[in-house]
């Protein structure tokens, strides 16, 4: 009998939800010795020049948490983080005072910022940064051009920086709408469209859908790949009850007019047979009464507790490890992990 | 009685021995209470680019000594210097081996690179960082254009920065010659000329007389200005015996052909009188016999103690406000600060 070939397995992500996801959905792999490839494909839409320094949040947190350095508790920077250089910076009259890079952090953003100078499209830029690691993982920028998410505030606050927007403002003063500056020229990182197109599932794990992973689908092309692949789409809801699990998505899908429950976010990514982007929708217990709605909008759905997290329970399976099998289960794939 | 106008003081500098000559030079003026303007034109010829960061060691020398933060055996450098920003470098593949840069010092190089980055010519932007600090004088690079030494090696090992000659091959393979990279089209930086016409004196500190002065001197315009001016110019010997008080000025010198001795050095500036530069320069005791030769050369030379240092003796004076006292008194400036 021929060995199985690796099962090729495609993420898109932004921050922490999607590293998590990642991390949980690898070790397990790891653990249950299945010969995988894993492709994260990462929302560059946050990412911004800082004092001439190129910083993107997203593919950051991804890394540093394949790479086993993210500060445990935040979910985002490095563990056992100083800020001497962001300190000084201020110091200087530089720096954005709601906005401090940590000198780990900053030593990633100098790094990139080289080797873009160099003339490195970000998605070599990226391999070379996160070469320095064995990440189980490769990553990719959504796009090797810029793409930055700016939002237009209500009541005539102006657009700023998605950064300025959710650090910054926390949030609270509404958006009226995101805008994708540069989007219309971007395309798809070499390597995106491919690993969509020959997964053998595609995953979306619980990242924001406005933001994350909505800026990801903005991209020419990766909504169409997505639509067009042989791999089934399977999802899961970053909504418990009607909040967030994570962050504040409910201010986005707010500006966008969808509910922040995950049935309506189920319906606003739609169905793959009727011209959507998912097969399957995993949804907290506590939204169990969503699954015959979205069975109704065809998509296969199932609820279970969706908040990540990674002891181990008596059946030696984490939470983490509990939603990366039933994501799997939905398509089939779970039995080659058990 | 009106009050005297202050005495307007102009350096030409390279690192730590121009930096130290100046801070005991502005803290004997204030202890004297003589308001006093200090302007410190410093080489430039060292910057580089590393990893995309403008670095300029003369002018973080001199800023950090005459503000109070460099190391203090080191003379470069922050006191209480970390690496962690560079060992990350290193780790992703980047930086230099034999040149690390420090926490606090990269911040210094990251607001610099926004600030150029932002437009702002090298002039203003030494004026921003170190306007963070009241340093009691004035620095200026010697030109907003980049001028860097380059290193042209004997026995055909090629052509080097300045730095790398210096730091990474400690000096020890010869130089065939220096080349000013950029500096035909080299313009003095706003104030430079201003500051050595308008001077009551111009003092050269003990630093290096080829890669340091001789790179000022090199800049168009700054060379005639010091001939033009009427203020006395002042030098004090770099070398002491046969060997440079610090630094590795005699490699430096052999490579332009001149003997590492206190009358040489004098005699390769040149008296004023007779088309060179100086009026007085200032010998160790050990080369109390060079002082008839400078005479007959054009040069008023004195011989005292020239080791720089800052522990009061009896008559309360350190060996730098004896140093600075004897460049005063040979052009007659030294009772305004007695």
């Amino acid at each position: 009998m021929s060995p199985r070939p690796p099962l090729r397995i495609t993420l898109l992500a932004g921050g922490v939800g999607g590293a998590r996801f990642t991390r949980g959905l690898r070790d397990l792999l790891a653990r249950r010795g299945v010969p995988a490839e894993l492709t994260v494909v990462v929302n560059t839409g946050d990412d911004m020049w800082l004092d001439g320094l190129r910083v993107c949040p997203d593919l950051d947190t991804v890394m540093y948490t394949l790479a086993g350095v993210v500060h445990p508790e935040q979910g985002w920077g490095r563990e056992g983080e100083t800020t001497r250089v962001s300190a000084e910076l201020h110091a200087y009259g530089l720096g954005w005072p709601w906005f401090t890079l940590g000198d780990l952090d900053i030593a990633t953003h100098v790094a990139r910022t080289e080797l873009l100078r160099r003339g490195l499209p970000l998605s070599e830029v990226t391999a070379r940064l996160s070469g320095r690691w064995d990440l189980g993982a490769r990553l990719l920028p959504m796009s090797d051009q810029s793409v930055e998410t700016h939002v237009e505030l209500a009541d005539g606050f102006g657009v700023v920086h998605f950064e300025e927007w959710w650090v910054r403002l926390r949030a609270a003063t509404p958006a009226r709408r995101f805008v994708q500056v540069g989007v219309e020229e971007a395309v798809a990182a070499p390597g995106v469209l491919d690993a969509i197109a020959g997964a053998d599932v595609v995953l979306l794990p619980p990242s924001n859908p406005v933001v994350s992973i909505g800026t990801v689908l903005g991209v020419p092309g990766i909504r169409d790949a997505l639509r067009a692949t042989a791999a089934p789409v399977v999802g899961v809801a970053p909504i418990v009850g009607d909040a967030p699990v994570r962050g504040m998505a409910d201010a986005c899908l707010t500006t966008i007019g969808v509910e922040t429950t995950a049935l309506a976010v189920g319906e606003h990514y739609g169905a793959r047979s009727r011209g959507g982007l998912l097969d399957g929708w995993l949804v907290d217990d506590t939204d169990a009464d969503a699954v015959p709605a979205l069975a109704e909008a065809g998509i296969e759905a199932r609820a279970l507790p969706l908040l990540m997290g990674d002891d181990a329970g008596p059946d030696g399976l984490t939470a983490t490890d509990a939603i990366v099998l039933a994501a799997l289960d939905l398509v089939g794939l779970g039995s080659r992990l058990r």
